[in-house]
């Protein structure tokens, strides 16, 4: 495996999973006081635009990344849209 | 141009500038109670690792949309660093 490709994937996961200990957290506090809704809304909207972009170019590794990270930055933005109730 | 670019530039466009509104909120209300250090503090390295990826596969939408976004998540953590003391 090439360097950059090494980079690559490490960067990924890093990405993907930055966004598990805020859903943990999102869940335990239900505190979304200082989380903004227009950038979990543009995020999320993004982050399903990068899969498409997946399953067009047929890239695995970005398909199964933002897969994830669609699922994890979905869960605070559901939070976050039912603290606004 | 293709279409699958197409999808990716609209794709990078909003996962990058979706932190404008949480970097403005933040800076407006000091409020990051909610914000989880962990999962910025995984996010800012990931993306500098993107930032290296992009630098070694010579890739300028990967380098510019990086670059921005590692300043804006990076001032979030800043914020949230400095709540803490």
């Amino acid at each position: 495996m090439e360097w950059s490709t090494v980079i690559g994937n490490v960067a990924a996961v890093l990405t993907t999973f930055s966004f598990v200990p805020q859903v943990l957290k999102t869940i335990r506090t239900r505190d979304t006081s200082g989380i903004s809704l227009p950038m979990y809304a543009l995020f999320v909207t993004g982050i399903g635009f990068w899969l498409i972009y997946g399953l067009m170019t047929n890239s695995q590794p970005i398909i199964l990344a933002n897969s994830i990270t669609f699922v994890l930055a979905g869960i605070v933005l559901v939070f976050k849209i039912r603290s606004l109730r």
